[in-house]
């Protein structure tokens, strides 16, 4: 078992979360449970692991709050959650998330199409979320996931000023961190770094992760393109499974394996076992049968002689 | 219509080439000019369109005189062929190929497996063949690519030292440009801009291609990597097709469709018009058909209102 050092990049596992909303079929709990635990044995230390939605729009959530409960037993795991109201802010409290994620669209449509709210709207209930962290006991951090920052299928192009202003009011809002969602796969290297560089320079260390999808191939070029520029934080999904089923024809979050494959062979630790990494497809499989799964390290395997440690001499 | 400005980078299309030679069904030479012309009408202009190696050894490549002088007619098209010795790069002359490209590889292992020679063989086959080239009428250009250039399947780790050692060796015999292979899909993008600045250091404008493979899901990103560090010329094929057949392993060329993307997306001009890029698969699979073809740009299609030129503004 290679020696994997200190991660130098945070690898957040969206799968359990942005990978199961995206398809009909509904994963069992036990089966949740078996995935998250083979996720954090390859050494994850972030993963959303549920979204605290109403179950009858999205029934396979309806367990978030026993998954949340569960996966905060593994040792020195964040456990995330996605909220999108009060409602839900209290109940992944409740349940003990360690971090709250809410997604805030900086295309008015898109906004309305996913949570019926523009982008004003939800900047007041992230707000009042904070207020509710604050209010509670726990050191639970509040963050946020600007989504279409780079580009909307219905709105089309995005002013990056819209999105810079949006995230210093989330910021005001009192925000812990701030990340850039490339929710339809429009992003290109080039506005990915302009973009990440103009959002640490108004928020400092408060701009968060990049999350950024696949769909025309672009996805770790992009993640390459935002760790040139000082991004440290990527959302990936296992088997790049999941999407946005609110943005038509985006589909495809960075392929984790692919990812961690070209942080590792760069010599950027991850803290994550890569053959480790692979094996937890298989409960990913057991639990949705016969759902496509993608990543192309995986069907190529590790290069001879590869060996993480090495790779950090 | 999108006007295209003047490329900033050079597309050198290999699929009629290396694509071909990588599957068992052979293409009628009907169907390789139609495709030919395609490729053309879609604004690349340079495209590798043959291999002159013993029709014995690939039948694919049988047709390779008639191909060359056909795309020789084609406006504007720089054709190139791929030779291995002074009998094919003789061959490629007579039928007027305007560039001979010889692949020379930095592992012995690998090179003896490709070409039954050590690669110091092969810096000798070169210099014969520039002589060769020398004494023709020809302002024929002589390129060489050096493969396995990113690590071996059969060696293993290649040393740097090496790659650049036999570069040099090459730029002595007289090789008007030396690009650098990664012919097993090991390269990392920190890997691919250390190698390239260290060419570009030793043999200035004779520093030529990258020809980077998908095997790991990282071609765009080694290609973003090579851009960063003043690479202008990359190498892919139409819909991924081909690999090295004697690297085991080895697969996936970077795709033409989501490189365009890319570079058109970050604005940099490449003369290719993406809708006609996309419409030149319809050949190709027509003249293969059952070919499986990768690509995500083509299954996603464009953005909403992704302009090329507009991309330049």
């Amino acid at each position: 078992m290679p020696v994997t050092p200190a991660a130098q990049v945070t690898i957040s596992e969206v799968g359990p979360r942005d990978g199961l909303q995206s398809v009909t079929a509904i994963m069992p709990t036990a089966a949740k449970l078996r995935w998250i635990e083979a996720l954090h044995a390859a050494g994850l230390r972030e993963i959303e692991v549920a979204s605290f939605v109403p179950a009858k729009l999205l029934p396979q959530m309806a367990d978030a709050a026993e998954v949340v409960r569960h996966a905060r037993a593994l040792a020195g795991l964040t456990v995330m959650a996605l909220v999108l109201n009060l409602q839900g802010a209290q109940a992944a409290l409740d349940a003990g998330a360690h971090k709250l994620t809410i997604p805030v669209s900086a295309s008015p449509a898109h906004s309305m199409a996913n949570v019926r709210r523009t982008p004003q709207d939800m900047v007041e209930q992230v707000r009042a979320i904070v207020a509710l962290r604050d209010a509670s006991a726990q050191p639970t951090g509040v963050e946020v996931g600007i989504s279409t920052a780079f580009g909307c299928t219905l709105q089309g192009a995005v002013p990056e000023d819209d999105v810079i202003r949006l995230a210093v009011a989330l910021a005001q809002a009192g925000v812990d961190e701030i990340g850039l969602s490339d929710t339809t796969g429009m992003a290109n290297p080039v506005q990915v770094r302009r973009l990440f560089t103009r959002l640490r320079a108004e928020l400092g260390d408060r701009a968060g992760a990049a999350h950024m999808h696949n769909t025309r191939g672009l996805g770790l070029a992009n993640c390459l393109a935002a760790y040139d520029v000082g991004v440290r934080t990527f959302d990936s999904s296992l088997g790049g499974l999941g999407g946005c089923p609110y943005a038509p024809g985006a589909s495809g979050n960075v392929v984790t394996e692919d990812l961690v494959f070209m942080f590792e062979a760069m010599g950027v630790g991850t803290g994550v076992i890569l053959e480790k990494l692979i094996a937890a497809r298989a409960p990913l499989m057991a639990g949705l049968p016969g759902e496509p799964l993608y990543g192309m390290t995986p069907e190529a395997g590790l290069p001879q002689g590869f060996a993480q440690d090495a790779a950090h001499a």
